[in-house]
């Protein structure tokens, strides 16, 4: 049902930019790069085929943003918001969903988070347009300034990695600028968190105390920044055709964006094309971890991330019970997070693999390009605006993957009674 | 104690082999670069920083072949042996650890079970070496011929790699020469079946029924084996550089030695670096799948494979248990082996990641090393040789972790008793 509804609403994404008047130049473009666009859109990756600014049209602009809101705020949000909306009772199956999703542990008090967490996005949405429109209004006309301000604030918070600035590297010209700066990582982190977490931290004083997802996903999020920024200053240093030759404040905001971008955003202020490789390839793995459950960023998440690094060091120390803030987690669980992490490990190299036959293209280039998909990140190597019509395909269905798989696949590994009619005899084998 | 054991005779290796005695120049090698190279022979890899046949004396042809016999034939049979030779009694945890790497259901018919095990290899080393011997003599004197008979019947049995032709791409003379290829792929399966599929399959008549274990290890090699071949043939099918010039039948002749050859063996009949990206990458992830358990050969094992495609064909039908020819799998097995896998997934990145940094050379190249060096398979696209000293650490580490680390990782998941004092409540936290 969830498959289906958003795959409808890709296709019809995809109808109304294969429209003329969604063209700056009136010429509609091929359902291929209609289709791409739109699942690009929808899944808020951001990886373009053609530059967003100057190829579409402001109704192709709108669009998008509205394939950015409805992937981004939310498909399940959506859904059942849409449900209320007709009146027609959500499935129970869907409710289970929507419950595993939100971490909320009644099905009672649903209706009201959802209705919360639509309110909480467009407030920061708001905020942003506001920030960014205060920026922008120096450098260009004052309406102008407030269609960027609104375009690059619902891309940015929902980490659709969109942008109208007209070349590769997006933010590359506020690169120095830390207002800016400031601004795109307050809204990519806030997207990121996911919306359990920004009820969390928003309604902290009537709570008092944190719940246990979040304090998972705050501190994962906060390390993984902090690790990322480091390591990428480390890397790029040197490097004079990035940040090499640049001022270390310079050097250091760039450090700490990219980092944060990673986290699913996708929109950056330099050319990742001229990174180091240990860099790309540290990037792939920040960008297939992504952001948190329930949020507008893609990957495997930051709580699947935890409990792996608790089973790591649970094995290291020898101990049976993968133990987070104290709490132990059900083995169950942590089968579910190494499997989804697996899983997700599998589609990016079926993908990769497909893409290493049909691009001609470096092999960490097409590897960057299928994580950067998968985890609807959409940073590039600059590899998109070359690829086969296989090669879109391919990114469409990681894209596809990506946002929808993790969540399909956790629930699709839960518990399901009733189900076992009967079970064959076990039987040993070797592992490892 | 295992690991320390295992590290002992690597360094042992490594001090004998920089004796000027093992140099064919009399000149002795770096430090280094003779634990690079009893590294590798230990933990029958064959990555090597010297052409073995030109750079050593016999003497260091022999430390090689000694190293390759321990690291081969088995380790764990090996300590066993030693420890009856010494008439110590070894511990129940090692016992526990062989009955585990054994698969035997008693501890009572492991002794008779390791003596089997030796009696089988060193008979099929024997045949192989009477087997090369004939087709050697063709080609060079007597004497030499056994020498390399001896030789490559223990190398390529054991899996290990080395060879004595002089030049990078191994068995590249023999490319067109069925009965070397179909003496060499014999052996390189035996190896890599492990000698509980061995016993079972010299024992058929007897037993009349295989094993589980037998019945995945036999049908996950030929579908590897056979998949693997078919796919390199396509891939290279034209590429000019590789086997696009020669006849139908080298091209299939090829294709299938190099599919067998990623089991974990790291011999060729040709050079990889050659190879179109999409046979490179293809192969990284064969090497990384390798060889079966209490084997000859690395890699995460045949049977974790056959487990995890079991499981996600479990999720495809939304069914709770794994099953393999009609065995259930027991959840804690099958969480076993998606851990394993990701732990291993986990090192060859690490390794990687750090390659990255140490090596100039292309990312697949790096991935390629990385893989084979984890995968103790000992194919290289070419890195091997122009490897720095962190680089070659780098190699030795993954090299080690790859013959110890998926064994000990197994046991160190398994059930341990009495060992938790108290557990933590339990939390939830979402996944995906
Ligand atoms: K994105
Ligand atoms: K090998």
């Amino acid at each position: 049902m969830l498959l289906l509804g958003f795959s409808i609403i890709i296709l019809a994404g995809a109808f109304l930019l294969k429209l003329p008047v969604a063209s700056a130049s009136r010429e509609p473009i091929s359902f291929v790069d209609a289709l791409f666009t739109a699942t690009s859109a929808a899944c808020v990756t951001g990886l373009v085929v053609f530059d967003t600014g100057s190829h579409f049209s402001t109704f192709g602009h709108w669009v998008i943003l509205m394939l950015v809101q409805i992937g981004g705020i939310g498909f399940m949000t959506m859904a059942t918001l849409f449900a209320l909306i007709l009146r027609r009772r959500i499935s129970l199956r869907e409710r289970l969903i929507l419950q595993e999703s939100l971490n909320q542990g009644s099905i009672e008090g649903l209706v009201r988070l959802v209705r919360k967490v639509i309110f909480y996005a467009l407030m920061i949405e708001l905020v942003g347009t506001v920030l960014y429109t205060v920026r922008f209004a120096f450098d260009m006309p004052f309406g102008q300034a407030v269609y960027h301000g609104v375009f690059h604030a619902i891309s940015v918070f929902n980490n659709a990695g969109f942008d109208l600035s007209g070349n590769s590297g997006s933010f590359s010209q506020y690169a120095s600028d830390l207002y800016i700066n400031a601004v795109s990582m307050g809204l990519i982190v806030l997207g990121g968190f996911g919306f359990i977490v920004l009820a969390d931290l928003f309604e902290i004083r009537r709570k008092k105390k944190f719940s246990l997802h979040t304090k998972v996903v705050l501190s994962v999020s906060a390390v993984l920044i902090a690790v990322g920024a480091v390591i990428i200053l480390i890397f790029e240093f040197t490097n004079t055709r990035s940040i090499g030759d640049e001022s270390f404040g310079h050097k250091a905001l760039s450090a700490l964006f990219h980092s944060v971008t990673t986290r699913s955003a996708g929109v950056t202020t330099g050319d990742i094309a001229d990174y180091r490789q240990a860099t790309q390839f540290f990037m792939i793995i920040l960008m297939f971890i992504g952001a948190s459950p329930g949020s507008t960023g893609g990957g495997i998440k930051t709580t699947t991330f935890a409990v792996l690094v608790g089973a790591v060091l649970a094995m290291i120390r020898g101990k049976e019970d993968v133990v987070l803030f104290r709490f132990r987690l059900a083995q169950e669980r942590v089968y579910k997070a190494v499997t989804v992490t697996l899983f997700c490990i599998g589609i990016v190299l079926l993908g990769t693999m497909i893409l290493a036959t049909t691009e001609d293209a470096s092999f960490l280039k097409i590897l960057f390009e299928a994580t950067s998909a998968f985890g609807t990140v959409g940073l590039s190597m600059g590899l998109t605006g070359s690829l086969t019509v296989a090669g879109k395909l391919t990114i469409i269905f990681l894209m596809f993957m990506g946002r929808l798989g993790p969540l399909t696949l956790t629930y699709a590994l839960g518990p399901k009674p009733g189900r076992v009619l009967y079970r064959h005899a076990e039987g040993k084998i070797i592992i490892g």
